[in-house]
């Protein structure tokens, strides 16, 4: 906060919170908000309904609940202080609370809590690499599961089913997501699993991952029904290499823009540039999507204990699409994959 | 917008922007935001990735997809235009996404679209009500079966589970939430089911609701392990009559305040005023907790259409807790309750 001018922290909804005190706010129309002021003890204002579930940490921070009559927002302007020339309220906060927030201190500058918080979330230590680790292997023996189990003949949502159950099964506390892109519905990136029947010879995205102590996992393998043509495992190929070389690229000497750009390369090179249509990667940790971001313009360097998705694809609209997913860790001794799963090509019934 | 002098609808996250196009944004980092300018055509911005998920409606919206490198607020801005005195955002837009418009049009106000939303929004149609009404009869049968279930000797956690799949065996597409609250734990409003060990004489509040056809469901009902001490149907009969009490004072000629006001007399009135610690009710329908509030304070009348729940409670802190909850809809014939389950104290094994 000294580095970054800011007088106080507002942090509601999202990973800020849990990470610096262990409590997630519930996300409603009653405001939570951790207040942390440069010089002063933190307070956590909590709904009074809400109260009994914080768990006390004195020496982190105060208790302070209010009632439903109560107006929340003026108590934490209170809190802040009229003084504060600059607060970091966290990026997830809802507008309503931000233009509360606003109203009640006119004269302070509010910007992201993220320009103080992301180089924090950014840096995971041991036990946090070790979490990452751990949901990544539940992940992967989701994975290597779905080898084995027929494709043919089920629809996109049955198989979202399976893999949210196997997701709980082997130790995630919550699934976060579940893409299932069948055929055309591949070349979708973010497709929602629907009741598309699955058939011979379609090439199948998934990509899923959830929340296991906290820290998600996130990985996506291509399966295909019966033998693929030549067309899919050459491109598969091109995509399998691109995925390699953004991986080799993640090292500690270089930036975010760079590792993009090693994917990309290999994906332009054989001339299915225009078949990328998203960035290379994103951070992960308490978020499925968090700082750093892997993509062109970002020219944040890549620090020991930066995790993130390695995730180029390719997609061709109506026909089909592809993408390959690895969640990475960086580190002087050179980049880390923590997913073990087989990136083959997975052929299945 | 006219009514309210707002210049343009800024709609991101949240139940504004399916309720006018039947499409949801994915709450990431990346911006999906639909821009309503008030004299011109309203534009759909997506992440280039998410727009193969989107149904064009020409006469609704034009789909406006930006690249990676994009700088989609930039663009947002843009299509809102600098002269643009008003707008309106989404009350759960993103802080990030506020604080970066706010920087690209220096000269708007920003205000919450709640004020042109809301209005819309509370008054449920036809078509709406029958939507809460199939939800609301969905979970009255899950609360029916859990009567027959043994409680004793289980886990919070597993009746949460139980309870979460019976939502989704009943038709929901949804989970919300699933509140077991047992013995001292009840006492706590929002409790999240853990592992206690529920036993002969506990109380339990369960409280679940999920989303069906886009709108949600929400009931509560109190079960006590083996027969109940004088002092729980004490209580209990005082809460029973404070939710009659609140169902019939929601006429479409009285306000919002009145109703909490008849619930909480009969609290008041048998003395446990101190322990009933929140206001009666919320407004129901594409979210679980909209307008209109059953809040001290909130003088607006109830009209028509209007749908809500009543759900006082009743929290001994360090012993038990009970709430009992229905969905309610304003009429001029008389206030409606959607939930049909029975709200004796359920007596289980």
């Amino acid at each position: 906060m000294d580095a970054t001018g800011v007088d106080a922290l507002l942090l509601s909804v999202g990973a800020d919170l849990p990470y610096l005190t262990g409590y997630e706010a519930m996300p409603l129309e009653r405001v939570t908000m951790l207040v942390v002021p440069r010089d002063d003890d933190a307070a956590l204002v909590v709904p009074r309904l809400e109260a009994p579930r914080v768990v006390e940490q004195p020496d982190v921070f105060t208790v302070v609940a209010w009632d439903e009559t109560d107006d929340p927002l003026a108590l934490i302007a209170g809190l802040v202080g009229r003084g504060a020339g600059s607060v970091g309220i966290g990026e997830r906060t809802w507008a309503r609370f931000v233009l509360g927030l606003q109203e009640a201190l006119p004269d302070t500058r509010f910007r992201s809590a993220t320009d103080v918080m992301a180089p924090l979330r950014m840096q995971k230590d041991a036990a946090e690499i070790e979490r990452l680790e751990t949901a990544a292997h539940a992940v992967d023996r989701v994975a290597a599961e779905m080898h084995d189990r027929p494709f043919g003949g089920r629809t996109e949502s049955d198989i979202h089913r399976e893999l949210a159950a196997r997701i709980l099964e082997h130790g995630h506390q919550r699934v976060n997501f579940a893409i299932v892109g069948s055929g055309p519905n591949g070349a979708s990136p973010h497709h929602e699993a629907g009741e598309r029947l699955i058939g011979d010879g379609d090439v199948i995205v998934c990509d899923f991952g959830g929340t296991m102590q906290g820290y998600c996992s996130d990985i996506t393998r291509v399966f295909v029904v019966g033998e693929p043509t030549t067309e899919v495992r050459d491109v598969y190929a091109v995509l399998f290499e691109a995925q390699e070389a953004g991986v080799r690229a993640a090292t500690t000497t270089t930036t975010c823009e760079s590792v993009d750009a090693a994917a990309r390369a290999v994906i332009d090179g054989a001339g299915f540039g225009e078949y990328f249509v998203h960035r290379t990667g994103h951070g992960i940790g308490l978020e499925e999507h968090e700082e750093p971001y892997i993509v062109a313009g970002n020219r944040q360097p890549l620090e020991p204990g930066h995790a993130f998705s390695i995730e180029p694809g390719i997609y061709f609209p109506g026909r089909f699409g592809m993408r390959l997913e690895d969640i990475v860790v960086a580190a002087d001794a050179g980049p880390r994959r923590l997913n073990e799963a087989s990136r083959e090509l997975a052929v299945v019934a």
